[in-house]
């Protein structure tokens, strides 16, 4: 489908975020012209789009979460940590099935499209069966490896990681796969050292949980004598880059690694406060420098997918935890859940608004009392937005959601019944 | 009209919340029925509404809020709070006439039905405008006073609060006044003992922004030897009741002045964060038995007026605050958002769904990604939720919002018209 949009305001890099009067137009999977409009196409549009004077952006770049979790949305609330996680947690999602995993995967798609995120860093355990939700419904996902102790000896669970890295980085245009684990606390030495091995052999970023709770940083310091930042710096595990994700408890120290190895730092501020986790450095990050990225966390733990939240929370605690009103501009926070999610993932090519790049946008209406009156559209987003002003959403230059509603090949409502029957079955 | 809703989910209370499924009916502008169904009226509805499974709650109460300020939305962000008040929120706030404070209380109004808001609790210089845009919109308002040294003279702010006091008691079903002043910085102490007086003559409650920032605190302190919760209950503000808005800096005598009183403590905590003011102990009052409701504060500060993301920061803060994942409920949180605000406001003939009470509620729709499964749906009104399940909001027996569309007598397009116009003319 070739489409064009006119009568919009688009959101473009220039330095800073600039808004352009005018038109974009969509030529199969890639953005084709973004400009003021007045000249012709030399190809036929089958669809044109007037966009009221409403804005397009770029879509949300969701940089961390575990989309199969949905059906633990809001099972266990309001527990301790520990309790919430070894009780009710671990022993509900290790009765999953590869097959439950799918249906539940597309139920977290629906919601993403809903929110305007075009595009998930997923970690979670099987690839195949969240790569083939995410391909059959049209969205894009790059999953982030996930073994652990519990994935099996170490040769078997590095080959694995290896194994999916090889298949799904040339498996399909919207999939992708990132060198990574569960974390430092369930990975034993001679694991860190084999994906510190396969980074080097493939120069290959690496991604992990990194310090999301204090007692996790304690206990690392206890068993290796400094951070886990530190730890598996020394391990070689991110000599060519990669990062954390939810990055809570920060030394100085582990900040510099950071920046050193150029490390994308994944903000996740609605799990952290909901799991009393703590509030990410997030402004002593861009004081210094380190990218960092915006991401929901899993269902369970959030429990929405919803950018929106996460970016108002992003700023907002920061606010807080530096006691001024003025730090972290709404700005850099927009750039961080747009730009800064799609370098974490490697998706440099569907991130800004250009002619050349993959059409991952969305359309946000304006015409809603919450965007009125026009003020300053980008800190409105930000301090204002809801998921409510989505009203389209374009993954790949194909329109997934629309007008509330859902154009991904199967029926929602059949999505919500397999998710309520795969909880059912398990209680 | 009269409405019948069948196939319904319904939020009643019943010591906690409990969900019936059956039919709500309405008569005129109040509940008429609540129950299984499966019985005949003895009157005609006008409509009957299949609600899918989806649920019918209370509408949210907005306890506290300045909607006229929806003009500075997103005009001046990121500044120390100092600077963003004075140099941008007082002179712009200065040069609003009365006609412009009705078409940004429509503007807010809008918004609110879009947030499933059925009250709010205003406070704001003139009622005549406020309460006319809500009154021509079939919304329901309950002013507060803002009498301070700015009003003018002692004598001329006490004869105005009173006979703002008497005229919207007895004006319309849905407007409703409660005696307050702005703040006890703003206020000098003749005035505050005219206050007392009048509460005294009233056996009335008293409202005002109460330790929002510590520098009001600690001025107070040292002006009055003791904290603003102390000083005014010293002078006889609180003898027949109130509360504050705010109540971010508490001690624990301030505590247990609002506990003898039985003052409400309306938190703002979206506003309280972006304005780096701090985090109230909501989790203490609760523990001690202080009502709390919750307020969006106004659209300047917060900067949108979505009761959903102020439920979600009220739980979250907390968590984060008392370093405790398990810290006030969710069903807590949902309580303060409806009961706790009515009881606030004086409302408490529409703040549960009951034959009788006036029919202020909302249906929420469960058909979306963010409530599915269902696991537990109170919690996940307020950790998933968002205003995009608000599919319907009633005020008074009538339906003013309803899939997307506004039928409040007017055209939403012309009222974001008439707020950037007296934007744009004050730049």
């Amino acid at each position: 489908m070739n489409i064009r949009f006119y009568n919009a305001k688009i959101l473009t890099l220039a330095g800073d975020f600039q808004i352009l009067e005018g038109e974009l137009w969509v030529r199969e999977s890639r953005i084709d012209y973004v400009g003021e409009g007045g000249i012709r196409s030399d190809f036929k549009f089958d669809r044109e789009i007037d966009a009221r004077g409403n804005l397009i952006m770029p879509g949300f770049k969701n940089a961390h979460t575990h989309s199969a979790m949905t059906f633990l949305r809001s099972y266990a609330d309001d527990l301790p940590l520990l309790d919430w996680l070894n009780t009710q947690i671990f022993p509900m999602e290790a009765k999953l099935t590869g097959e439950e995993m799918y249906y539940l995967s597309k139920l977290a798609i629906l919601e993403y499209l809903t929110s305007g995120v075009t595009a998930n860093f997923d970690m979670y355990f099987c690839p195949e069966d969240v790569t083939s939700a995410s391909i059959e419904m049209g969205f894009r996902t790059v999953m982030c490896g996930a073994i652990s102790r519990l994935t099996g000896e170490t040769d078997y669970a590095l080959d694995l990681l290896e194994g999916y890295y090889q298949k799904y980085n040339h498996y399909h245009e919207r999939i992708g796969f990132c060198l990574g684990f569960h974390a430092e606390y369930t990975a034993p030495r001679p694991l860190l050292e084999g994906i510190a091995s396969l980074a080097e052999k493939y120069k290959a970023p690496v991604y992990t949980h990194n310090s999301e709770s204090l007692s996790e940083v304690e206990q690392c310091i206890r068993r290796n004598g400094t951070t886990p930042t530190c730890y598996l710096d020394s391990l070689g595990i991110f000599n060519y880059g990669g990062g954390g994700f939810h990055c809570v408890h920060m030394t100085e120290e582990d900040l510099s690694v950071m920046k050193k190895r150029n490390l994308t730092a994944v903000t996740n501020p609605g799990s952290n406060a909901k799991l009393a986790s703590g509030i990410a450095p997030v402004k002593r990050m861009v004081d210094m420098g380190i990218p960092v990225a915006i991401g929901t966390d899993g269902p369970a733990s959030n429990n929405c997918l919803d950018m929106f939240r996460e970016m108002f929370l992003t700023t907002a605690l920061q606010k807080l935890k530096e006691n001024d009103a003025s730090a972290l501009d709404a700005n850099q926070v927009l750039y961080m859940a747009t730009i800064g999610g799609a370098r974490a993932m490697g998706l440099s090519d569907c991130n800004t608004l250009e002619a050349g790049k993959y059409a991952d946008l969305i359309l946000i209406d304006l015409h809603q009392p919450n965007m009125q009156p026009i003020n300053n559209i980008t800190k409105n987003i930000v301090y204002s937005g809801s998921k409510q002003n989505v009203k389209l959403t374009m993954v790949n230059g194909r329109i997934l959601y629309e007008n509330n509603n859902f154009y991904v090949g199967e029926d929602a409502e059949a999505i919500y019944k397999k998710a309520n029957e795969i909880i059912n079955g398990k209680r």
